[in-house]
């Protein structure tokens, strides 16, 4: 979840400029019921006259998947390259906001300015097409945004690193490099695209029946080397699952699946002899309606796997996703289905610089400050412990709503700007101190109970008091009726005209009693009704 | 979670043995609100006058933790060796079953009748002291239940693996194995508790300030571990957290810490300089109440950690708590505290065998059967693979509840019997189907809304609707009064006298006013209550 803001002049004229906007996914156990979550625009929303525009680096959901949902609030122009505003055209279509956008597309290696902000762009490597260093200067000097990177010497799709660029950028001096943290804990390199391909066309020429390969499906050197692998041994390939269609639909439009052969359609895929086939799926991170997911429990019409097939995940698992991705796992296992995971293959790489690309890095461009960014605090702060091991002067760790100030003078964080998260709940957007959210959570423990009491003047019940309980054992809920009117009973005539008394009488009525024969209290809610006589 | 039975006579008189039962915990996205799962004894408890004992392999939770929850239903005795019943004498103690459970204490190695099974133990290795093999003898053959186990050559607390006895069985013919499955997809073997300790003494020593390690608790050798290294370097330990007390509590108990220094309180502790202290903690998963997150999060009084000590994670990461680990190590790393885990240093080995130490097991024990267990569907059938290459003559896999024969006549799965989970529900026992659990999930995704119509005898309202909504956006909230109304009002007469007819006028009207304004339709429950006139 990626939203970068760098600022230029004084106070009451900044200017300002926006890198990325992206989001993140809900974990149900925190946030329940919420799949996207964003970055709050607050502060760059109040000075958004002064915004002169966003900037995305690559197409990846983190760094673009909030344009669509926060851009009403900033309404400035978004520059992209081809690729990436391919992706992006996409999601302002569905938002009906593709009119409004005034999206600008750029090209590779594009120098252009935006107010103060001399902006160059300078191609990196990564798991996706078209990924790019930002280079930003101003009067005061220039920092190096790296967006996500990895030096892949043969990426397969687009071209290498831009080393000399980068080289350059470091001969004439880089005050600040903000730079992907992913993988710092991580010794070594992360690997070529084309070995990758070497090693899947070994794979799949030892398999004999069906085989369905899962990866990102933004990955397109990966797609094309699955591909690749396939016409090698003679087998024709159908995609699985709408993010694969998507994806090469934005890949067609701009020209990188020229010399892909055409896929065929899973009813042509179903005729074939189970050696002729390879199935191209999402799902390798275990979500639930993806497609592998969906074949897994034999949900998915025209795509059969069965005993002596293959499943290869040319992926890897993403922290938190294990338990869904196992269960598919075991349910292909329990179908006699052969499974093949970068455990025992080399079938992926990482798209995020391991510690000797970082070393690199910091070689080329000699920084006079590093700022890590794109990772958890643990990688954050062993990144500024390989940055100090490179000899890179200063160091600035600055957590989300940190305002840094770079130049002039001394370097560090000196403020604290609002910021947080706002969730997408249903189609509203609400903040992450959200009650709602959070009641959900409680409910989750403990269920809700909800009592209208109907009194007569004299604060009797009137009625059985009507109870409206959700998520707890039935055999506690029978007793709360008799436990609030014992309570109600026991009220003296001071305690019978406080509505609150009476309140919080039946109330603690209802939890004590769930307390005492379950041991847990639920979420209690009295109403009071007065009949007038 | 355990719970292995064996049957043995005609269906009329068979007489059964459990071995082992334990439980699972509870993921809260799957089962909000509980704790703790474990197998639903309804096949046995009907049969309970025919089970002749609880034979417990080990200490481990997943192995005893369900006894002191089922004994009830079950009512027969339970056997085991010292450390094991020191265990669970604890948790019947907690359960107040202390004085009705029959623990009958057996050496290692015993050897007894139960019924028409006669019974050995054999010592292995694992990650607990005293693990067993248990050989079950009857007149149609011998199953060896392995239990949980590795190969380990030195295990520091107890004897090494049994393999003469277990060579000694092959000898005597054993007609099928019952074995762990856990690491069947993990080449070479798991490692020595010897060699994680010498690891741990050089690693102490490079450390100036503060150490805290964590660690499983019920490995008591890596404890013992931690304290030597501890010693060496001049440090005093302290044990920080609820288990590391429980546990070494029943080891000394057991004779195990006879030659262990005693520990340091935390007041002593904090008395001490940065370099002469290591807390032994709790909180290796990052269990919110546990040890390391608490100190973590600065809630743990008299235990403090800064810039420059050392948490050294001793374990590994269990799948499912990777996302609550990060938290814990990220609070940590942002407090300038160094994070040592098992990714660069060898401080941790697993207790259940790699493939190679399966390999070695199988030659010594040459079953005709193999019945891989204790593993997900994905580890038992590579496990089934396994066995398959080692010329196991058959392999059988049993997902729970099946009932297989061995003999007489052609092994296999030949019914299946009541299987499930029960749920700890707060205080309750209850059903995996339970629709308490069901209903929390469902409360957890779109919140709950209760609505009140109090009627008059023309089945209009008398007043406003009562609604008690909850979790649930405000401004959707807002909006459900009116658009009941405006539903109750369009009734004809004849929809107004059926009860059922008015009830679902009002869900639905509510469920669509939030899917209108929400993109989510809550859980709605009306009552009606009449006026009489």
């Amino acid at each position: 979840m990626n939203m970068n803001l760098y600022g230029f002049g004084p106070p009451e004229a900044r200017k300002w400029i926006m890198l990325d906007c992206g989001v993140t996914f809900g974990a149900e156990t925190d946030t329940p019921g919420i799949d996207v979550i964003m970055p709050d625009p607050a502060f760059i929303a109040e000075r958004r006259r002064d915004l002169l525009g966003i900037v995305l680096t690559h197409g990846h959901e983190d760094h673009l998947g909030a344009v669509a949902y926060l851009w009403p609030q900033l309404r400035c122009p978004v520059y992209a390259t081809p690729f990436t505003a391919a992706l992006l055209r996409g999601k302002l279509e569905e938002e009906d906001l593709i009119d409004e956008v005034k999206l600008r597309i750029i090209p590779l290696g594009a120098k252009f300015e935006l107010g103060p902000f001399a902006l160059e762009l300078i191609t990196l490597t990564h798991s996706i097409p078209e990924p790019n260093a930002v280079a930003i200067t101003t009067p005061l000097g220039r920092v190096l945004h790296t967006g996500d990177w990895k030096i892949d010497p043969d990426p397969l799709i687009g071209d290498v690193t831009d080393e000399a660029a980068l080289r350059r950028l470091g001969e004439e001096g880089v005050l600040a490099m903000v730079c992907d943290s992913t993988n710092a804990l991580v010794e070594g390199e992360s690997g070529s695209e084309a070995s990758v391909r070497e090693s899947l066309v070994h794979l799949i020429g030892t398999l004999k029946n069906r085989i369905a390969v899962t990866a990102f499906a933004s990955n397109l050197a990966r797609l094309e080397s699955v591909v690749h692998a396939a016409h090698l041994h003679g087998r024709h390939v159908a995609l699985v699952g709408r993010a694969m269609h998507r994806i090469t639909a934005a890949a067609r439009e701009t020209g990188f699946l020229d010399h892909f052969q055409p896929f065929i359609d899973l009813e042509a895929a179903a005729q074939l002899p189970r050696g002729k086939v390879l199935y191209l799926c999402t799902g390798s991170q275990g979500e639930s309606g993806a497609a592998l997911s969906r074949i897994a429990r034999d949900d998915f019409g025209g795509v059969t796997l069965e005993e002596g097939d293959a499943v290869v995940y040319s992926s890897r698992v993403i922290p938190g996703n294990e338990k869904s991705i196992f269960a598919v796992q075991n349910a292909l296992a329990a179908k006699g289905v052969q499974l093949i995971t970068d455990r025992d293959h080399f079938i992926h790489v990482s798209g995020h610089p391991c510690r000797h690309e970082l070393t690199k890095m910091y070689q080329w461009v000699r920084p006079q400050i590093a700022i890590p960014v794109h990772g958890e605090m643990r990688h954050m702060t062993e990144h500024a412990r390989l940055a100090k091991e490179l000899q890179v002067p200063e160091s600035i760790l600055a957590p989300n709503g940190s305002l840094v100030r770079l130049a002039p003078g001394a370097p560090g964080v000196v403020d604290e700007v609002p910021s947080g998260r706002l969730y997408r709940d249903g189609i509203l957007m609400t903040g992450n101190a959200d009650a709602a959210v959070k009641a959900r959570k409680s409910l989750s423990f403990a269920g809700f109970v909800g009592v209208t009491a109907i009194l007569d003047r004299k604060a009797r019940l009137a009625f059985d008091p009507v109870i409206h309980a959700e998520g707890i054992p039935e055999v506690v809920v029978k007793r709360f009726s008799a436990a609030i009117e014992l309570a109600m009973d026991r009220l003296t005539k001071r305690q019978r005209d406080d509505d609150a008394e009476l309140i919080e009488t039946v109330r603690r009525a209802v939890r004590k009693e769930a307390n005492d024969a379950w041991g847990k209290r639920p979420v209690t809610k009295v109403e009071l009704v007065w009949l007038e006589e």
